[in-house]
């Protein structure tokens, strides 16, 4: 309440007064300081600075954190005058690179309801499926489109670039033949971005890989697995593989083959042609360039190697009442179960952008999408029959989709006229350049093109005039017969009415942070502000070919250099590579880096890791990655890393210890006091502490990974720093490491680039992501919360942090055992409660918990992780109390459903947990015949009345959706039969 | 479906297919081309070509159309391009001009979420409240702001700007005084818009408006209804307004009081002055300034005015299961019923802004609010001080807010010196400047200033180093004491997350095109597209002051030169005034222009105005306006305007006519084949013809007002060319005109301007906007529609939407009778089903349809109007087959629904009709009682199952909102008390 009527009129005025009050970190800190100080006193301390002291241990307390720029924080405005600054350093020149990067018009529709809307990009994971229909079925469409366009009936929705999904098939081929052959070759046509990451991943699966002419692949060692091919060529060029796959499968080699959804539109499908395994980027289906990413990767498969398939799988199910329904298949997430027998670490993947290009695809239907493939590949055709119209240089004779290859006297010189028209060119080698075309190549284009190979020369047609003596370039082998994209789907939503209200048919599915709080321990699901996307669609970000002269990017590499500054004051690091581009990736590059450490040293053998059993799935797997040996280590009792157990497996592999991998604070939620000693212990035996910066959001400003002790870390950037999780990705997972290590940091074939800032020496690991910058677009998101908030801005965020997750483990303490707190009796930023107790006396599982939430509105916490039968609940600092009341007020609640089954009250069987989530179309049936009310079911609290989020499904049914894999969209008179079935 | 294997291979390329493919119109025209055979042959002809032949009169028919510009249309991709060059041209210089418009910061947050966001800006005007309670929850607080930082306790949910709100409290103050005092009385301290406008507008109203300076105000004459005053003054002083009112109010005098809502939050809010209407602009509240608009304009007044206030007005009332519920208040809207009574014409209004700066509110609070009052004020005085200080000119000794008044030696050489640093002054006289700060103010802007003012001379001093010394300016007995924004919704989502789930919890409860079609008759509610949203959020576009130098402006000058061309083009008109900011406003102007003319020939006694009885209540309200005497002709059986009668009526007054006001197609829907000849018949009688371009949907490339004969006619740019409704404004109502009519044509006292093209003469009719082009900020919307259209898809357009109308009144009309036709059986472009007849059998009325209609998730058609008891039905060319088959799916089922009580199956007063819509809260209620089921209630058609959009109130009860006028917020614990009641 508010009355200025008794403050007597202040007559002078401050100079404070006069600077902007609207700061940032007041909206994204969402505790007010009444608010704060009742918060800290209800948990038992005299403010929020007391419970911190006693949360944090004193000996990594680190006194403050100072940048050497935005230390104060910038204004929501001064931030975007500044990034407007940045994106005028970026250069927009039209491009012709190609390289699996290619200028595509995002659809305003889905620019503005997808990509800027935070109803989609704030959603998490479609981990609870009943809320998550939306994104699960525009996923179910993306996989559809793969499978349709590849030709091979298996897909996953997302990978997290090109480059390392021809990796994950590489591992695909090494697991298929169960690690009986160890070479894996791979023609010298693919991307060298491709080659060099299956290089890099080959060595830690200790893979040897060949790189060969395509006509020198030779099987006869008897030990290749597998062969990578790419269709088109990095060149361009179009081969008909037939007979090269009759033979390598003739050899039992498996081919992957790398190819371009846009040449797929009138080329034969890899799986007509026989590929095992396919992978590809959808970017240039409707995805901005973004200087490298996101975008989404694809692999398609056949039925054989489905359950052998990384990354995460849509399936169609059936609910509790026997409707379809969607949810992730084989969902217990495969890194997670299979920890140090895993082959690949993917979590957080393209969502966001997966549904952008399925989008793109219903938006365009089969039918236009084969025009823009017609016209690319006409305007190329005029390209080559001009240039060989006009004799100043060779065109190559082989077949092409989009891509001209062009020998000539100085590939520099004519690079460097083409881009006096704002034109960049792939310079191959000294005397080829190739032109790749795209959507959005136009006749004009190519009449500048002319000019640039013209050589001065007059050029006496247009592209217009000579287009009707053009031939079109595919072999008739090689010409797409199939049909594509033919269910209903992709041909009903074709104009922008119709496209709008199917993205809001969908969206009105899902629930995301547009809603409620999504409290998902280990995730961080923070404010996302509008001011941090708003750069992310500026066109002089995301029009940017990652391979664009650095001249032409200085906008970028600025903000590149301020940012690793920022994180390695943050970190208390010495360089940073911002290539990994999601968590997993980052601790995959991270032990790469030690392991290159270790190898620079002679310390070949030093390939033990040890990881404690409470870590996350993709610790272990990553380690697996790299060839190491894992060595789990147990906790104790309070769910800290038992140090003695440290100690003696450090001891007892001295000689051949690598690393420790430690998540801080704990994954259980705990500030544990011994860190800090445990790196001592490590470093003592040699080994180097790899740090999982997935806990971040509880160290910023008050300690730090480079302050405890760790060699690495990685940061999940769509947690501490707020880029949003897109429903499953986009991701960055940027790794910052002491100057030791720095040298390691990855590379880039293409675009050199490495630590940042710069160490004095290069001896990089080699490649981890297809970019230089990996998802480039979406740093602008992190750098602007980092210099909106300051210094100052930022520690509070970690303050607050951990006081919400004190004040809440408080709040339900009474109701709910609350696992594992620090000495003085606090956790960190979150906290795990325990439900196994209710398995005897109610039969209520956390799952049950977990759906019944959803009739409150809210998103269950982190399920059975880490540890089975519990919900870790994080609710960041950006949740306000009133927020968190209502949760706790939900859990309170649920925990009295729960008594009344203790009780007998309620039936064990048949009760409103059992039964939850409850739709609208179970709660309005005409028919109902539950023990427990409808209103009981549909309104369990007050505030509920006022405006819910309804499940739009009953409780789905997992276990018969793997039993039953489907991955694709059912055709449409399945619904019509399901619902004479049901009626 | 597609299969591309049977095609053989094409060899050769055509050179259209290098051009682009995804040409605009085939997004925004949403029949394809086999659609659109079957759909014309479904409606009886050959094709759409035959349709249109046998519908539009042969006489009236154009042959085509031709734009000298764009006429094959854009792309969305060369659009953009086209619109960042016009961007470039404007040049963003900070301005301190004031005068009513001031820069401020858009919180991103809203700037996303609302303004660009379709389903917020795509709802029409909540005349179906169940489906709507998220704006009006919205326009309440709006309502709530102005009336707590005015002190009045009543407010209308915006005006069109504060000009014209001024202008209607004059319209006012004659009313209250029932026209016997013909005086206003406006001091000369109102901005010189305002003092224009209500000039202009008296003329109509026969007032005679006298400004004075407020020392010589005299009431003597006893004829003054009326004064006008403003607070603070148009050049910054504050004024103690108590005893001037208390002595307007001895002489019976009324008082208005112009305002400025930033500065009520530190001054004495004009009710506790005494001031009996209180305008003014709510811009500066997180509303651009957009080059002038659109804005949303306040009008507040006291309870015994209430039923006098123009302009919509937001209501809490109940609904039928007795919660509160909220609706638009006394909504047969005034013009509607009152026509040639009506003293006000307003409709569309400035919704979407008004929700703006009311979220505004709600994300500042009255202490964030406060503070930027305080911090602006600050700083004026700072720069008072400073200047003062310098000695080089003179500071105004009154006491100011944000503006600060001053003499010195040459105006225009500050001026321009300022204008070196890129900062805009207002020059009032060649020796007095005035400088307005606003929230975007710094203390480096007055730095800058204070080196402007120095002539040279070196600031021995800094903002930030005499701002200790600087003294508040307000006086004493001026200071605000009162509270104001105390309500919870005020003090409660100050943090991002929390506005945001605000936002989204409002918007969940709005049905907007972004769900489903809403087929208002006359309302032309079609796709706004994304393409032609985007410019209007770029700050090249919405960060210009409407006053700024036109040499910054020259990409709007290129765009309204480009824009008044291409409407000529389409209209057949000859020159464009893009002035009026709404159609109502436009057919004022319109009128005002027409009265200009025979004013000028002086025939000042032509004032009769010939009106059909199917007219919009805006056209007769309009000339009543203009002081027009109405004389009504009535239709004949077939809904045409009946020629006999217009002919007596012409010749009855032929010495005094002066205008016909006709809507063409009618707004029965049809295509009157008389309407040549009545054009003649007026032209003969020395009338002039006035079309409501309303209709222009059906016109565009097949005919238009130019060639049938009008003279004048205003277009509605939220209609045809795509501006959103943006959930009841903001509109553009630009008229065009005949060259004999356009040296008449709007100017404006700051700006000059006139026709587009200019005419030679300019004999201007005074001032009909506070801004010189309107809100020429949504200009680009209409542009760019255009412009990607080309004429060949806006003639498509317009033959697609008369086939939609057509192909639904077709399916619809063996269930429902169609009213009106034309001579060979087909409608225009919408048309009208009669309910009256159930009335009889059935005891149902078109209020009970519309409500069903709900159920089906669809927004009722136009209810009631032109005819009672119907409902009028306009499909657009935007809507697909498939929903508006959706549509007559729903319309079908309610007829057997209806049959279902006709043939006593169903109770006639207890059905799914009279219960309709049933909200969710309704359906899963324990206890059921009605004679139907709940899923017939709620899943009447199958497509529902998928998803469905909910109402979230029963039936509102209108009357007893009406009756019991509540127009601000409930205190919080009246939902409590509710509950209890309720429970
Ligand atoms: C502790 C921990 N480590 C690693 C990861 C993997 O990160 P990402 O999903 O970005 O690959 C997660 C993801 O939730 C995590 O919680
Ligand atoms: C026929 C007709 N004339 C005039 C108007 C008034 O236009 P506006 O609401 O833009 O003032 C309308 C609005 O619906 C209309 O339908
Ligand atoms: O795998 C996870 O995203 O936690």
């Amino acid at each position: 309440n508010v009355g200025f009527g008794k403050t007597p009129q202040n007559r002078s005025i401050s100079v404070d007064a006069l600077k902007p009050s609207d700061t940032f970190a007041r909206r994204h800190n969402s505790i007010n300081p009444e608010e704060e100080i009742k918060m800290a006193q209800y948990c038992g301390f005299d403010n929020t600075n007391a419970l911190i002291d006693a949360t944090v241990p004193k000996s990594i307390r680190i006194q403050s954190m100072k940048f050497s720029k935005f230390d104060e924080g910038l204004t929501e405005a001064q931030m975007i005058e500044h990034m407007k600054n940045l994106a005028s350093k970026n250069k927009i020149f039209k491009s012709f690179i190609g390289m699996g990067y290619y200028d595509t018009y995002v659809p305003p529709v889905i620019l503005r309801n997808i990509m800027e809307n935070p109803a989609w990009y704030t959603q998490y994971t479609p981990y609870q499926a009943e809320i998550s229909q939306g994104r699960l079925e525009s996923l179910l469409n993306y996989q559809t489109m793969i499978t349709d366009l590849t030709g091979l009936p298996m897909s996953n929705a997302s990978l997290l670039d090109e480059g390392t999904a021809a990796a994950e098939a590489m591992a695909m081929c090494n697991n298929i033949l169960k690690g009986k052959r160890k070479t894996f070759i791979i023609a010298n046509n693919c991307h060298p971005q491709t080659i060099d990451i299956c290089k890099t991943r080959a060595d830690g699966f200790d893979l040897k890989v060949v790189t060969a002419d395509l006509k020198d692949i030779d099987y006869s060692s008897g030990d290749v697995c597998g062969v990578l091919v790419q269709y088109p060529g990095t060149e361009g060029e179009v081969l008909d593989y037939g007979e090269f796959i009759k033979k390598a499968h003739a050899s039992g080699v498996k081919v992957v083959m790398a190819t371009d959804l846009l040449a797929l539109t009138v080329l034969k499908p890899p799986g007509e042609l026989g590929a095992d395994i396919v992978v590809g980027s959808a970017q240039r289906f409707g995805v901005p360039m973004g200087y490298g990413g996101p975008h989404a990767a694809f692999l398609a498969t056949s039925q054989e190697y489905k359950r052998l398939m990384p990354g995460r799988v849509i399936g169609v199910s059936v609910d509790s009442s026997g409707k379809s329904a969607l949810r992730m298949a084989m969902q217990t997430r495969e890194q997670h179960i299979r920890r140090d027998k895993a082959t690949s670490n993917i979590c957080t993947a393209q969502a966001l952008l997966a549904n952008m290009a399925a989008m793109y695809c219903v938006y365009h239907g089969p039918e236009g999408l084969k025009a823009i493939g017609q016209r690319v590949h006409g305007l190329a055709g005029t390209l080559a029959a001009g240039l060989k119209k006009l004799g100043t240089v060779e065109v190559q004779g082989l077949p092409f989709f989009d891509t001209v290859k062009i020998k000539c006297a100085d590939s520099q010189a004519i690079a460097n006229e083409a881009r006096k028209h704002e034109m960049n060119l792939r310079i191959v080698d000294k005397n080829t350049v190739t032109v790749s075309f795209d959507e959005t190549t136009t006749l004009e284009d190519v009449d500048k093109l002319f000019k640039v190979f013209a050589g001065g020369k007059a050029v006496p047609f247009t592209a217009a005039s000579i287009a009707p003596e053009v031939e079109n370039a595919i072999p008739a082998s090689l010409v797409r017969e199939s049909p594509y994209l033919t269910h209903q789907i992709f041909n009903s939503y074709h104009t922008e009415h119709e496209l709008l209200r199917y993205l809001y048919k969908l969206q009105s599915k899902d629930l995301s942070l547009c809603h409620s709080m999504i409290p998902l321990g280990s995730c961080t699901m923070k404010l996302n502000a509008t001011t941090e996307m708003m750069p992310v669609t500026w066109p002089e970000f995301a029009s940017i070919h990652p391979f664009a002269p650095v001249e032409q990017t200085q906008g970028y590499q600025e903000m590149f250099e301020n940012l690793g500054d920022l994180l390695c004051t943050i970190t208390g690091f010495d360089s940073f590579s911002l290539q990994p581009n999601a968590g997993a990736a980052g601790e995959y590059a991270g032990l790469m880096v030690i392991r290159a450490y270790h190898l620079s040293r002679g310390d070949h053998h030093r390939n033990v890791c040890i990881i404690p059993v409470s870590a996350h799935g993709t610790n272990p797997a990553s380690a697996a990655m790299c060839g190491m040996k894992i060595v789990s280590v147990g906790t104790d009792a309070k769910g800290n890393i038992n140090i003695e157990e440290v100690r003696k497996a450090a001891e007892a592999h001295k000689d051949n210890l690598s690393a420790l991998m430690v998540t801080y604070p704990s994954t259980h939620g705990v500030y544990e006091e011994g860190i800090d000693e445990i790196c001592k212990i490590i470093h003592d035996n040699g080994g180097q502490v790899y740090m999982d910066g997935a806990n971040m959001n509880a160290q910023v400003g008050l300690t730090s990974p480079g302050f405890i002790g760790a060699d690495v870390c990685h940061l999940n950037l769509h947690k501490t720093f707020c880029i949003p999780h897109g429903g499953g990705g986009p991701g960055m997972g940027p790794i910052g490491v002491k100057k030791h290590l720095a040298p390691f940091l990855p590379s880039h074939p293409v675009v050199s680039t490495g630590g940042i800032p710069a160490p004095e020496n290069l001896e990089p690991l080699g490649t981890i992501s297809a970019a230089p910058w990996g998802s480039a677009l979406i740093l602008p998101i992190s750098y602007t919360y980092i210099a909106m908030m300051g210094s100052n801005g930022l520690t509070e965020a970690s303050k607050q942090a951990i006081l919400n997750a004190n004040y809440m483990a408080k709040r339900l303490e009474d109701h709910y055992p609350v696992l594992f707190r620090g000495v003085n009796g606090t956790c960190a930023h979150e906290f795990i409660i325990d439900l196994r107790g209710f398995k005897n006396t109610a039969g209520i599982e956390a799952e049950d918990v977990a759906k019944r939430l959803m009739d409150y509105g809210f998103h269950g916490p982190t399920m059975s992780w880490p540890v089975p039968g519990t919900l870790m609940i994080e609710p960041t600092e950006s949740e306000s109390k009133a927020e968190m009341d209502r949760f706790c007020d939900a859990l309170i609640s649920i925990r009295e459903e729960i008594a009344e089954i203790e009780n007998g009250k309620a039936d064990a069987n048949n009760n409103v947990l059992k039964g939850a989530p409850h739709p609208p179309s179970m709660l309005m049936a005409d028919s109902w015949n539950k023990p427990y009310s409808r209103e009981y079911a549909a309104y369990p609290a007050d505030w509920l009345r006022a405006a819910k989020f309804w499940p739009t499904t009953a409780r789905v049914d997992n276990v018969y959706g793997d039993r039953n894999l489907i991955c694709t969209l059912l055709p449409a008179n399945h619904y019509e039969e399901e619902k004479a079935a049901t009626a």
